[in-house]
């Protein structure tokens, strides 16, 4: 049986070329970076070749960008660091964040020092920039903004100019959880002034492990994690070669083939839309799909029946891999709490479709012929 | 030229069969293990297997073993929680600990809730444990302990079950930083009742980027990276399976491996030390180096003159990669503070030779002839 995998959101295949970039990396060159004598210097060249290579792609300075072992902990030092080093006394997030943005909030706050509040949205799903602005102007602490660029469940895209130009005005620190973006649009940080900005390998086929955290110039902060003098000081520990490497590798092939791996991928997700409402009654779908939405993102809602309620499990058993929202919070029993802060009615069963270069029209008529005949 | 690495202790190169075992999940076994479609659960059964087979080698259950991005996490981790979760208010370490214990224990004491101190050390550099025993006897708040199982500069090798069994009597918590031991040494946790080791993969032949912490189930804490549920909800971020499966292959490899690779290198290490005292003048060993030490890290003091003070720079143009100290702080201008805290004159220049399983005695006497000439 032929394995269909939807699920690029929560993860990708490593792009073949990225993995013989890295292969080096796993083989004989194996120094430590830190190290002076030759196996460290090409270790260390190859980790500032990376970084340069980074840099250059979002249009910032290498020494603006910090490797870590990914989104998740690069969401976490924003927004200690954004506390403890930066002064910010507020956080104003979103329902729809990650969890790896949510939980840090929350850990942060219970001790009643900082606070915390959401930012409302529309009926969309995008997020109400007039509420920002709201709450940005009436809040006397210095604010830390945390708003992703690209909600990883719906696929809302929000525009992260906007959002800066409001934090400028007030004053506010922000975060950008860029994790669903970062290898899938070009992103100009010369002409964006943003505080932070998250990204991780895996979701643009590169590897597991490894991440980025932006920290523009002009902050002054200090480390999540001490030790060695690595990254500058910033981040501790040997580096991750291979997945340093991997990652600038991804990033490279992702934004040479842009144009047109972008305007495939949407075509499938176009192609998808069209197909399910074509012929699944009652289908739906969640955020805003068809405007400022991620290209490889698709969010359905089918009517909840004996047999929807079922469908994630039957879609597996014919080796269909889509999911019912973040993978990272799949073993929960809740539902999304993206899909929730949406305030859904709960008579829908959302099902993620999302898609990479690797995907094709067939497997969609498959994938859309198994749903017809589970529903 | 041939290159000859003797700095093992910094970082050693992936063993082969540990990059086989990684290569399926590099290639067409990519899912999320959070995902709950086949795609994940074939990730998923690779990181728990690799949990269980780490605990089976340490004699624990898998549900104390946790995944981190390498040693110095991991060492963070437990010094973060012991302070915030497990109410310690005072720590005792040593001079001669890991920056990745120091400088975390530096910060976290910098606001003066919570104090430090350093224990005594003997003149053949190990821990005084009269000391350490008067300072828990004397300490009116909880205590963690946080002494490494071997240092990776002299090599010293600490009895953790004397320390653990004072941390008994005195109710501290103990954290030993196990990253020059695990995957060197049988360490029987079912026999050494202690709170937190840590282990980092690239020590033994296993890949960067990885590590665990080991935290002791009686122990109730929170995490130091906060999002989704993976590592049951204490620690966050989609698992880095190559790493993990790396890290536990490398660990199985070490563990049978073990009677003949340590009689090997101990060999290699006594060789080394028998030439350098036949070949050079006035070289000396620091630490216990024939006693209660690493078997593969001689730490030797040549007199400094202008050319020794040139040793490492000359063996480098030689191809011979040996280091001064930690290779975390090589970048420094200090110098090493293992060789400071013991009070050495500083009439000597140190320097770590650390073997593996791929160096030879004819790499040996290359070295030594060359040391010759260059002094």
């Amino acid at each position: 049986m032929e394995r269909i995998y939807f699920d690029n959101a929560a993860t990708t295949a490593l792009d073949g070329e990225v993995l013989q970039a890295m292969m080096p990396y796993l083989t004989e060159k194996f120094g430590n970076p830190s190290s002076i004598y030759s196996y460290g210097r090409e270790t260390r060249l190859a980790v500032e070749t990376a970084r340069k290579s980074v840099a250059k792609h979002l249009n910032v300075s290498p020494g603006e960008i910090f490797f870590t072992s990914g989104g998740t902990e690069s969401n976490n030092t924003a927004i200690i660091t954004s506390i403890r080093d930066l002064g910010c006394g507020h956080i104003i997030s979103s329902g729809i964040e990650h969890h790896a943005v949510l939980h840090t909030i929350e850990h942060y706050c219970y001790n009643g020092h900082t606070s915390y509040n959401f930012v409302k949205l529309l009926p969309n799903g995008h997020i109400d920039l007039k509420d920002l602005e709201a709450q940005l102007s009436s809040q006397s602490k210095k604010c830390l903004v945390s708003l992703m660029h690209a909600n990883n469940e719906i696929g809302n895209l929000l525009s992260i100019k906007a959002v800066s130009d409001l934090c400028r005005k007030y004053g506010a620190i922000f975060h950008s959880d860029c994790v669903q973006t970062v290898g899938h649009y070009p992103i100009d940080l010369g002409r964006i002034d943003i505080d932070f900005i998250s990204a991780s390998g895996h979701k643009f086929h590169g590897p597991k492990g490894v991440g980025i955290l932006y920290v523009n110039n002009r902050l002054q902060i200090k480390p999540l994690i001490y030790g060695g003098g690595q990254e500058r000081n910033m981040r501790a520990g040997t580096e991750n070669i291979y997945g340093i490497v991997g990652f600038a590798k991804a990033l490279d092939l992702a934004m040479q083939n842009f144009e047109s791996e972008s305007a495939y991928i949407k075509s499938l997700k176009i192609y998808m839309a069209e197909q399910l409402q074509k012929e699944i009654a009652g289908v739906s779908f969640n955020g805003d799909y068809s405007g400022s939405s991620l290209y490889g993102v698709l969010n359905a809602s089918f009517p909840k029946t004996e047999k929807s309620e079922m469908l994630l499990f039957n879609l597996d058993i014919n080796g269909i891999c889509v999911s019912g929202g973040s993978a990272c919070s799949s073993g929960a029993s809740q539902g999304s709490h993206v899909i929730q802060a949406l305030d859904k009615d709960d008579d829908n069963v959302a099902v993620r479709f999302s898609f990479s270069k690797y995907n094709t029209k067939p497997q969609i008529d498959v994938v859309v012929e198994k749903l017809k005949e589970v529903l």
